[in-house]
């Protein structure tokens, strides 16, 4: 079977462009209102979209006054989401760091319930420093222990998701029988950070568990994510940058006795579509005309850790002594690595890496004509840069409307996206193996090696 | 204004009579069928109900073999609900003993705006004794260190929920003001359980946070509840036991300086209508001949705390004796009271005393036609019982449709209930004073004392 692509929209603030929520073109909308997600959801099922996708942070972000803030809570709006959608994937962000295992396997075995079994689990150690202090915690624990954390979790909910059998519940009124206990077994789990009795009191979800997610891209997160990622969103500011990456992945799922195509890579592509090239230029343009410095530097530096940078000029060019060594930092490090890496290669003025941030915050960003965002997503998806990419709009929705009247058609045209849904699950779209149940007879040999 | 009757629908399985699930009148669908529950919630949503519930538990139970378990999560259901429906509220229970308050506060204000205004938060500190085992705890806290956390719990959340102004988003593309950050405040809660710096990362809700239900009613549990609760689910086997009940709260709340029309008091009610007393009794009978003693072994021996009831025989009078001291019980004091004053008051057979309890589980069960039924909900709404009802029908949907048809528009015609939804939030439509907030100029009086 050909390789097929995957498109995944990832729905933030009133666009991906720090700016959006001034921007003219943008939903006039408030960001806690159910309606204006729902036509998004409605548009990229009408588009075949495999997904759509929320982030999630677990603390209030800086700059208030000029910056879109206090979207809605992902799981309570997939909830939403799942009732008022039938066919497109739908994936929530949710913390290894601040949830336990119990809650979080619960709400998330509902939602593919709820969902009839179109739910994928963006799993983050939560990069974000400010979220500790509203966790009773006096600063943020360091990468490797929230990653340590993240695999014992991760352990946790997947016995959870295991402790029922396909076949548990009976329901069979005349006998009184509801189920079988010995199809349900507890997950008894004892690992490092959690211990978790079990079972789930909930049977097991259409899909066996949700998709599993991932986004980490430094080396405790590439590791992570080799391991138990089925979908990665990962941003690269050069096709080279994901070219490396995407390769590294694969080999380190392989390296694991896990098939290659079992692990689906999306990068982060925020593309500014115009009639013509000028047009779309203009996109940035305006969008770029609209920003207050200190909503960027406050990114800037929370990436970094909360470093300060105010004593640097928006007319300074930048070199990478400017910026802390990101090997050190316990936040975003691969985002550190890819700004201070861009910073060395293209030594940009303060407020040229400001603008390129803005843009889509440390992802790629293409400027050009349908046709021309259709050759990049071509040319990535072939030079094995991408098995699909992570929809990133600036503008939303009407930069979303375009993509979806003009880039999917051609994208059609080629060969290269479906036309139709096919019947089955999230994962079956995306063409991962079923989720194998402790219940099943061993099976002689595994589908996909 | 006369007093209004206030209507609540408990959903539990296919109906509140433990044998429901196999009952031929009781749904066919799956407890994990999202469409089950949006049509029960369509039809209280008809029949002009204030609101819809969800109860929960964090742990399976026991008997799977013969009761019916594993329901969807209340929290992601509710989000589900919030979509389908368009004005009767909503209430979720969740868990003081088992959640982080940041999670918590987020998700209910993220359905407080998915419904616009509908939501309730039954607040419970879990008595189901396995849940601890699930959390990385030996066993279950005692009740005073459960109520100790759910009042910091609930001192938390509140600063959380009052973080932001209404007034706090501006959203003026113009100037590009997103929000005032002086009308949004750190929470800064610091407490004998929990330190949460805040905000929260999610604008004010159109109730400025849930309505408080609470269901406690063992001596710590009415004080908490005299204190916070707005509505309260209570059972009770006996109107004397009722009246007793709500003078009790409604003067520790007076004491409190709290209005008493601020605590709406709904006692449980599961009735069996029939167009004749005969019919109605028949339901009853049907029900216990499709029962299981050992179903309700367990939830009698959970009640205690896991106390041995094994070698009593299902034709032993019972006495008091047989019991432990049910002040001592740490999982569910208040219902283990009501258990043992029953055995003390009428000396039943144990297949007796499991009957009248697999019926509505402590609950106030009621027989008759629907003057009867209606009947009794007037005497106990006019004569200090109750300020409405928790409808918990045994079969659902079926005795919930007769409920529906046949008992809502005889209340309707008396004068005691409402014909159209008013509008405004669920806050509203119970009568409650609006939450006041940090930011309010300080009000001259108060609205209701
Ligand atoms: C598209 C995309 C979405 C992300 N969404 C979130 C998110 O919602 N919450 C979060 O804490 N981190 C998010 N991240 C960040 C990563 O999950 C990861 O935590 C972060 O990059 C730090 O880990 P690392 O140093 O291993 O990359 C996202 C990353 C990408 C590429
Ligand atoms: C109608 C009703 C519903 C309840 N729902 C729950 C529930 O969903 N979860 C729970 O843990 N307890 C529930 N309870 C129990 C109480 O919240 C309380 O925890 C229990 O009665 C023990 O506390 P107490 O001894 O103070 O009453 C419910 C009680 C009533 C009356």
């Amino acid at each position: 079977m050909a390789r097929e692509l995957h498109l995944n929209l990832f729905i933030n603030g009133r666009g991906h462009h720090e700016t959006a929520w001034r921007h003219p073109a943008s939903t006039t909308k408030a960001l806690s209102d159910l309606s204006y997600y729902r036509d998004l959801a409605l548009a990229a099922e009408a588009a075949k979209l495999d997904s759509i996708f929320f982030a999630d942070q677990l603390a209030l972000g800086d700059e208030l006054a000029h910056a879109a803030r206090g979207e809605l809570e992902p799981v309570t709006l997939l909830g939403a989401l799942a009732a008022l959608t039938s066919q497109i994937g739908l994936i929530a962000t949710a913390s290894t760091t601040y949830n336990e295992p119990y809650n979080l396997a619960r709400q998330f075995a509902s939602l593919d319930h709820l969902s009839g079994g179109r739910i994928g689990w963006n799993i983050v150690t939560s990069w974000a420093p400010g979220a500790a202090v509203n966790f009773g915690q006096e600063a943020q624990v360091g990468i490797d222990q929230r990653y340590a954390r993240a695999h014992d979790f991760v352990e946790a909910v997947s016995k959870l998701w295991d402790s029922w059998a396909r076949d548990a519940i009976v329901d069979d009124r005349d006998s009184g029988t509801y189920a079988r206990p010995d199809r349900v077994r507890r997950a008894a789990h004892r690992g490092s950070h959690f211990s978790v009795a079990g079972a789930l009191n909930i049977p097991r979800s259409p899909q066996g568990r949700p998709v599993f997610v991932q986004a980490g891209a430094s080396k405790d997160g590439r590791a992570f994510a080799a391991r138990y990622a089925e979908a990665i969103f990962t941003a690269h500011l050069t096709k080279d940058s994901a070219i490396e990456f995407y390769a590294d992945i694969k080999t380190q799922a392989r390296a694991l006795g896990r098939g290659p195509d079992q692990i689906v890579i999306l990068p982060g592509l925020s593309a500014a579509i115009g009639s013509t090239e000028a047009e779309a230029k203009r996109v940035w343009e305006e969008l770029n005309e609209l920003s207050h410095p200190s909503v960027g530097l406050a990114r800037l530096s929370s990436r970094f850790g909360g470093h300060d940078f105010s004593h640097l000029k928006l007319d300074d060019v930048l070199s990478v002594e400017d910026f802390p060594d990101p090997s050190q930092v316990q936040a975003s490090r691969s985002r550190a690595q890819s700004i201070t890496a861009l910073v060395a290669r293209e030594r940009p003025t303060l407020r040229g890496l400001l603008h390129s941030l803005a843009g889509a915050r440390g992802h790629f960003t293409a400027t050009g004509t349908p046709e021309q965002i259709a050759d990049i997503i071509e040319d990535w998806f072939v030079s094995g840069a991408a098995d699909g990419f992570n929809v990133m709009p600036p503008i939303l929705p009407t930069q979303f409307d375009i993509f979806a009247s003009e880039v999917v058609p051609l994208l059609r045209r080629r060969g290269l996206f479906r036309s139709e849904y096919g019947d089955g699950t999230l994962r079956d779209r995306l063409g991962l193996d079923p989720v194998q149940s402790q219940f099943d007879p061993a099976e002689p040999v595994k589908r996909s090696a």
